[in-house]
């Protein structure tokens, strides 16, 4: 049995128990496409404004898209969709692996959950059925034990399982959700809403096939990957030392976040570089679906820290929060960090600063001994950032104020704590200092979902011209460092262009010529084409994504955001203090006028609220009822 | 011998018999294309602003585009651009044949022109090499004879001019520039520009053939439209009837101008149909470069009204102008005022409509016998009209007057004339009327050039969805005669996309599925790619037309036009006197309303300026000096 890029959407009522299926116009899918357009255009139909994240009335969404399950490298990624703990505001992650095209061959377009249960259950999807299960017995359980045993009770091995672990059910603020063990939808707290519903997993299943409706030019799109990937030096370092690879090129730039983002180098960066993983712990290599470059990393750590291979190794943004960030330069020590985060179900970007900010505090007296249980807090301590992990997943002592993620937990310590505090919108910054890459910044600010570096294509990107800036409508290289009109513009079609690759669940590796890239836009478009055999354009798939971006800025208006929340924390207005970028920052003025120019480019208004004759341009005049926005 | 898709700009001051030629940046074709893109960034650049167009100072620009010279059916049109002395505005006019590609083949993507000869003049571009040449013995001349004498001088059968006639020369502000005859740039005067400057003519040949950078994707794209025009009753019609081909359709509808847009029915059409023609007075057909489809005519009109097939035949703008307009059911008639048009260089539409504003005029008793010189000007006189026709190309008598165009006449007659007046910034409306398909009365009000029906796809091309619609981001059909949000979208997306067309050098018809289309966007983006060897996409191309159409409206700001400009005359809000649509009228306070949702969509202020974050969003910052624009 086969079937096409038309799926369904199935409502889940975890309160009620109601599972309802419903098959929606191709139109909508024109529009949206799927991931973070077809989940905000759920999440703010659905939801009443204000509501708490944590509350029953908060929806996830699971949603893949028009492309998932066409076997080409880099298409197989998902996005889960909510409002966030973290945040307050809209909350998306996405996830490479499996699950997303298993979804779609079990006959799924989306899953759109809310309710919450009296006891833990976990979802089954198989083969277009949809079950709501027991998952009491799981309760408290690793994200290990719970997949393993959903497996043996479903009695399928192959079953892909996104679940939670004690964290999401402790409701930390930052508890991501854990597919397969190691592809993890990180950022956000989104794990926490699962845990409020008393959601423990999603076990899905396929059989039916996902039919391109042009077979032959899928065929020639894998055939260009297939053979052009092995000539780009990018993919074969991704594939060779996985997104450590860039750990050695950031410090020599001065730009790997050191001890909380003061510094931009790491004396002891090399001990932590995909190259050192390579030669010492790294026991294996894993990929996404149909994907050949297989950048994720399986390491077995030696004691001290022995880990599970199961759980993967670390990545580039968790080397860096749980080393350089926190001083620490035992990749052990990192990779524990790592395994324990997957375990528990903590995205690691948040956990490492969270840590990396009560060691700061700790430096600097704002925390004591009394306040960490006995915790030697500081800098380079490995062992006491492994304990200070589960504490915080747990939920004990000084975990459970770190629990609520940096902001939070500034606001709460008091004594200008809020200083150490690095985040956007309540969500901590990723492991990219924008004091070296200013659109970085700008994505950090502008992002719906708060500091995210994976929000536009970065600097480098359109430093010079290349076919592959070119086809984005930018002709001329462009200054990492500037914040002027040209680089806001570069922004504006990055973050377009980018927002579209989170639409259409795309691996963004793929599409950076430097990076793992060999495919450009125009490939992108043949390929939502062969899949569909719709005759769409780069132009109506950038409108198509700005209508997600724009409808997830509505989505916070409507929550309450203001222009101050487009923010970056001071330290970065302040200069690096290590690094070969020693003294760099990044100029306050300049910063605030190009958050004005964006805005007003992307026919918001100076509040940076989506002008009304934006929304109609864009095909989202029912939102005006909603939001205020002229 | 050959070149690619980048020539050179020759720059020619014909007052100082100067040539200087340039060799443009390529980022320079990236940004503009070609056409309008080109010529108005020449024209922004070059012209102090608020000259008279008929002055030295004004240059009159031949552009081609990057495609030009591609041997595929459709892309051989070119573009003429100046400001208008028709509209003081920006003007442009494009014609196809094979003047641009001989253009290209000599050598040069871009003629600008300016100064004033002291003697008549006609340039000769040879291969590479451009002289300013006598020709005081052609002033006066019409084209056919200019042609050939020009043609024995240089003893090449196969030089292709472009030239005046008489009403060029005696600065008629809707004086036309005639290529081979009857491939027309006719609209906005272009023709008197030339006449100012003492220009008789352009005659280009060129040994060079233009390759493309992917010769093998170029034959595909050949292959393409060798086959399915054929299969296409769009391309068929157009190929067996000409444009004339929706005379009827047009006339059934109720949407034939009729009686100067009084009516929209003529109950004499069949005899000025496509059919009639094909099966009277057709005596050959002919067509672009490298089209198959031949839509042009050939005609040989019987006594009293003989007509020379070298001047072609009237298309379906020309016959309705000299036809329903005037209430003139003669075909020969309608011919032979086709072939005065273009022996003395008018525009047939407004010339049409200049002369049925004249009988409307004298039927109110606002022009009387004397006026006329003793022509009794009633609607349906076709001697009146062919006698006026010369009047006018020698500025005698009445013909003076209107060979100002309809408003300045109206102007000047005063006596409530104005309201027979149909015009837009000067420039006299097209024959389609927009009670029955508002997105054209957009189009009209918003051109930059003034009223112009090939502004954007006209409102039927998206009455319902379809892969040439959902290509440009439109998902569902759109209402032709609303004029809500959705239909105001729907003309920014056609705007663009037209205007891209304009900056190309491309036929409209062969991009409009129920036309003589058979070609998508995606087929144009492949031919683009095709013969340059970048990788744009539809967005980038689609910011290229973006680019000029606000540097148009920036070069009009900066004439001194305002919001106000951008109206329809009066009797378009009033109602419909007979067709199937009678009674039907636009509501002028929707009208408004839908102006001002363009301009906010476009990024424009309320006053319809572009912002100046759309442009600094359009690489256009260099213009913000000379506009003010916020």
């Amino acid at each position: 049995m086969t079937h096409g890029y038309l799926g369904k959407v199935a409502r889940i009522d975890l309160g009620r128990r109601l599972v309802e299926v419903e098959q929606p116009d191709e139109s909508l899918y024109k529009k949206y496409l799927g991931g973070r357009g077809l989940g905000v255009y759920y999440l703010f139909r659905d939801l009443p404004p204000k509501i708490d994240p944590l509350a029953p009335e908060n929806e996830i969404i699971f949603a893949t898209s028009v492309i998932t399950g066409i076997p080409i490298a880099g298409m197989s990624r998902f996005s889960i969709i909510a409002k966030s703990p973290l945040t307050g505001g809209f909350g998306e992650a996405e996830a490479g692996g499996f699950f997303g095209s298993e979804l779609k061959a079990a006959g799924f377009d989306a899953l759109i959950i809310r309710g919450r249960s009296e006891n833990p259950v976990y979802l089954s999807v198989l083969d277009g059925s949809i079950e709501v299960r027991d998952a009491s017995p799981l309760w408290g359980k690793n994200t290990k034990e719970a997949q393993e045993e959903i497996r043996g009770e479903l009695k399928d091995r192959l079953v892909r399982i996104a679940s939670i672990g004690p964290a999401g059910e402790n409701l930390v603020r930052y508890a991501c959700i854990v597919n397969e063990l190691h592809f993890v939808h990180g950022r956000g707290g989104l794990g926490a809403v699962m845990g409020s519903k008393r959601l423990k997993a999603v076990a899905v299943r396929g059989h039916e096939k996902v039919e391109a409706k042009d077979p032959e030019k899928v065929r020639q799109l894998q055939d260009y990957m297939r053979t052009r990937w092995k000539e780009n030096p990018g993919s074969v370092s991704r594939s060779t030392l996985g997104t450590a690879d860039i750990v050695m090129p950031l410090n020599a730039l001065g730009l790997l976040p050191t001890r909380n983002f003061q510094g931009g180098s790491f004396e002891k960066a090399e001990g932590l570089s995909g190259e050192t993983m390579k030669s010492t712990i790294l026991t294996g290599t894993d990929g996404c679906y149909a994907c050949p470059i297989r950048c994720k990393r399986e390491v077995r750590a030696p004691e001290p820290y022995e880990t599970n291979p199961s759980y993967g190794g670390p990545e580039y943004e968790t080397i860096v929060a749980f080393g350089p960030l926190c001083e620490i330069a035992d990749l052990g020590a990192v990779s524990k960090a790592n395994e324990l985060c997957n375990a528990y179900s903590l995205d690691t970007i948040s956990a490492g600063s969270a840590i990396a900010f009560a060691m700061e505090c700790y430096e600097d007296g704002i925390l004591t001994k009394e306040d960490t249980g006995g915790l030697e807090l500081r800098f380079g301590n490995a062992d006491a950032m492994l304990q200070l992990l589960e504490m915080v997943a747990y939920r004990k002592g000084i975990g459970d104020l770190l629990a609520e993620g940096v902001k939070r937990a500034s606001d709460k310590l008091g004594k200008g704590s809020s200083r150490f505090a690095m985040h956007v919108k309540g969500k901590e910054l990723a492991m990219h200092d924008p004091r070296g890459k200013t659109g970085v910044g700008l994505g950090y600010a502008l992002s719906p979902s708060g500091a995210d570096h994976m929000q536009a294509a970065h600097d480098h990107a359109f430093a010079k011209p290349s076919r592959y800036v070119e086809s984005l409508g930018i002709v001329e290289g462009i200054d990492p460092l500037s914040l002027d009109a040209e680089k806001v513009r570069m922004f504006v079609y990055a973050h377009l262009w980018w927002g579209l690759l989170d639409c259409l669940g795309v691996c963004k590796f793929i599409f950076i010529p430097h990076s793992a890239g060999v495919l450009t836009p125009h490939h992108l478009v043949d390929l939502v084409n062969a899949s569909t055999g719709w005759e769409t354009s780069l132009w109506s798939l950038m409108k198509s994504s700005e209508r997600g971006l724009d409808l997830a800025r509505c989505f916070n208006v409507r929550e309450g955001f203001t222009r101050a929340d487009d923010n970056l924390p001071q330290r970065l207005f302040d200069e690096l203090k290590s690094g070969r970028q020693k003294g760099a920052k990044i100029n306050e003025q300049d910063f605030q006028r190009a958050l004005q120019l964006y805005y007003e480019m992307m026919g918001w208004n100076q509040d940076g609220v989506p002008r009304a004759t934006k929304l109609q341009e864009l095909d989202l005049e029912w939102t005006l009822q909603q939001i205020s926005s002229n």
